[in-house]
């Protein structure tokens, strides 16, 4: 049974010690599993065997006891004790290498002990819940779930940089992201497909939200009429998984991580980029020199999370009408206007999403304009042979967890971060 | 909407052009989506517009479509057609490359025209469903999903072969399974964990059962009592996937794949693997020599089908008891036998599991009896601070899928394929 289950009466669980107090004629010993902690009472005269056991015993060891639970008001933890019958130390703990006071590397470097406490443990059931969450609102909208490869054979999409594999006597390379896959999909008509599986990016960033290996959650569908719909079914589903992820988590978030979750309203707002930086300029006399004004800078982001609550009282809002020379080959333009957005979140990007360009004429000569014709080559066959209109977006699960539970860096929200110094444990 | 959802009155919908009659004065067209096929009539002399546009069509091309459905019995397809008010080619198909008479090597050249067929659609439907059905069983029962890397820092676990990958200015490995980190995860508390990725193999084999890339469903669990708490969980985590499966897929499968889906009953049952050679010496003749029974061989393998069926009117058995030497050094051995299972099902094993050993002095000598202890050293810190009892799985997907579906080989059941001469698409 788990802790959390015990009841007066005969019990049998398993647990580490949390804490160890050896008093004189009695030792009372506190043993934590993830559902909770209970205390054992052992008074050595009756039960010096046990005694011995606990008297050797080291913290954050893990045991196994048999016993017999039993109500005491004095009893801090539920008011119930647990008289043990049987204990077997199963695994015996040295000493920590890590404490409170360690850097984050040094815990990186510890990271199974770092792990190991109440934050971090709700941290990945919290994020675990939330992919499940979204994952349901598309399997109850006839999404499928996909596995595509991470082997590609051609260094594809440029621009960000591959990693290189030996692959027996030839090269191979790691899939940045799903996304030509995705759309291949989308030419095998599945229509309406999602993946959650690992991308790998080649890139020198020391930054709080990069990492070579992270998680992305990707979706891609056919059939639509334009990129609205491509933001619509995406601002619905994190409506719906923080919806679902704030009833089941909403108070334990905010007494651990200080953190009320905020179910955004429908729909999401919207800005084209230039009106940004008029409005920015308009509200709060920020500018930047017009060259820059093609892209948003780090700080114009940055000050959407402002002008996302001032004009709109929401946390979320759309990016649109990027300049097509900026953005990937693959999204869609029309009349020279890009169909595509980012989504901005607490002052981040945390996806980007788009109507592909389906049209094999267009895809070629979008291509062709950013010299990648001979990259993509295989990917262009793709569009050849019938091909929906479509579009989609892809999320970083490690991203989106950090900011939804304020985190300071992606390293603390991946299970194993991993970065240009940084391939151990 | 979507076809199947097509009921008299306005409609508008997209798809692909499945069929085309263009006759002297009328043009009858199949559109198909994944939901189903529907009508088009077009009388041409009402609508030379949209009759020039499907006299120059080609099959398999994209085509959206407003207009009005009506009833007509004489209309095969469900009794319903539509007459079309507009139509626009979205994409324009050239001849396909690849038919019923290709070879599976030219099929998987052009995959996306290879899966753009129901069969292919509903497999990876199914395979999809079965996925998130066992998901949900883990879900309901305490499971955590977490994300592992798949670059690691060592080539750990000798044995199989390991990708080597350029990282910087240094190398890097894929993970051959999330093994490590799946017992990572016990040690950090995290009780029970499940993992839904990609492993890599370097393995130069052309079997229907091998490929370089496949997709994994790991689990492990902490607080065992022994590696029957493993079988046990897996077997009812599938017999729970696939009553579901067939309930919403059964029929179809039936039809499609000539398949009747199976529900297991609990227990499985199961044979130590010396037992399984007297009795298929008693049962069927069958013998090899003395030295290959410390291993199942690939016959004895295969007559495990029967033998399950003939003994226990069951698909699935058990194989327990391997000696130690061919086994994996972290799984746990107790006086001498391996804690640990191969579970077949139809005659090929589909999962490895164990109860994994746990302590750190043994598994510090099961990894010298070996002479691993510097590849899987960063591995052996996991057990010095504390690491319950714990235990766990993986099965395959793809073989899975192939051995669910009756399918001749696993380059049919993945979304792309990937093996020592296959990269492409």
């Amino acid at each position: 049974m788990s802790i959390s289950e015990i009841k007066p009466g005969k019990v049998e669980f398993q647990g580490w010690i949390e804490n160890l107090r050896d008093k004189k004629s009695m030792q009372f010993i506190v043993i934590r599993d993830l559902s909770g902690k209970i205390q054992l009472t052992v008074v050595k005269e009756e039960k010096p065997e046990i005694a011995a056991i606990f008297s050797s015993a080291t913290l954050e060891s893990t045991v196994k006891v048999t016993g017999t639970a039993v109500s005491n008001e004095y009893v801090k933890l539920g008011g119930i004790e647990v008289i043990p019958d049987s204990v077997e130390i199963t695994s015996r703990a040295e000493a920590l290498p890590i404490g409170p006071e360690s850097s984050l590397d040094q815990r990186l470097d510890h990271r199974w002990i770092d792990l190991r406490c109440e934050k971090n443990q709700l941290l990945f059931q919290f994020q675990s819940y939330l992919i499940g969450a979204m994952r349901e609102y598309l399997d109850n909208h006839g999404f499928t779930e996909i596995h595509t490869p991470k082997f590609i054979g051609t260094a594809s999409e440029s621009g960000a940089e591959v990693f290189e594999v030996k692959y027996f006597d030839r090269k191979a390379y790691l899939a940045q992201s799903p996304q030509f896959y995705k759309q291949m999909a989308m030419a095998a008509g599945f229509e309406r497909i999602y993946e959650i599986a690992p991308c790998f990016r080649a890139e020198k960033s020391h930054t709080k939200k990069h990492a070579t290996e992270f998680t992305s959650f990707d979706v891609e569908f056919s059939y639509i009429n334009s990129f609205q719909d491509v933001m619509n079914l995406e601002a619905e589903m994190l409506a719906y998984g923080l919806a679902k992820t704030k009833e089941k988590y909403g108070d334990k978030v905010k007494e651990v991580f200080g953190v009320d979750i905020v179910v955004p309203t429908l729909p999401f707002p919207q800005m084209k980029l230039r009106d940004i930086y008029d409005e920015l300029e308009a509200r709060y006399g920020f500018t930047v020199p017009e060259e820059e004004k093609t892209d948003l800078t780090t700080e114009a982001e940055r000050l959407c999370e402002n002008l996302a609550r001032d004009k709109f009282n929401h946390e979320f809002m759309f990016v649109t009408d990027y300049p097509p020379a900026k953005r990937a080959f693959y999204h869609m333009r029309k009349n020279g206007i890009l169909q595509g957005y980012d989504l901005i979140w607490k002052g981040i990007e945390i996806t980007s999403g788009a109507q592909r360009e389906h049209r094999y004429e267009e895809i070629c000569k979008n291509a062709q304009d950013k010299g990648l014709e001979k990259d993509v080559e295989t990917y262009l066959q793709f569009f050849r042979y019938g091909m929906p209109p479509h579009g989609g977006f892809a999320i970083g699960v490690d991203r989106l967890t950090m900011l939804l539970l304020n985190m300071p860096t992606v390293k603390e929200t991946q299970f194993l971060f991993r970065g240009p110094d940084r391939l151990t444990p």
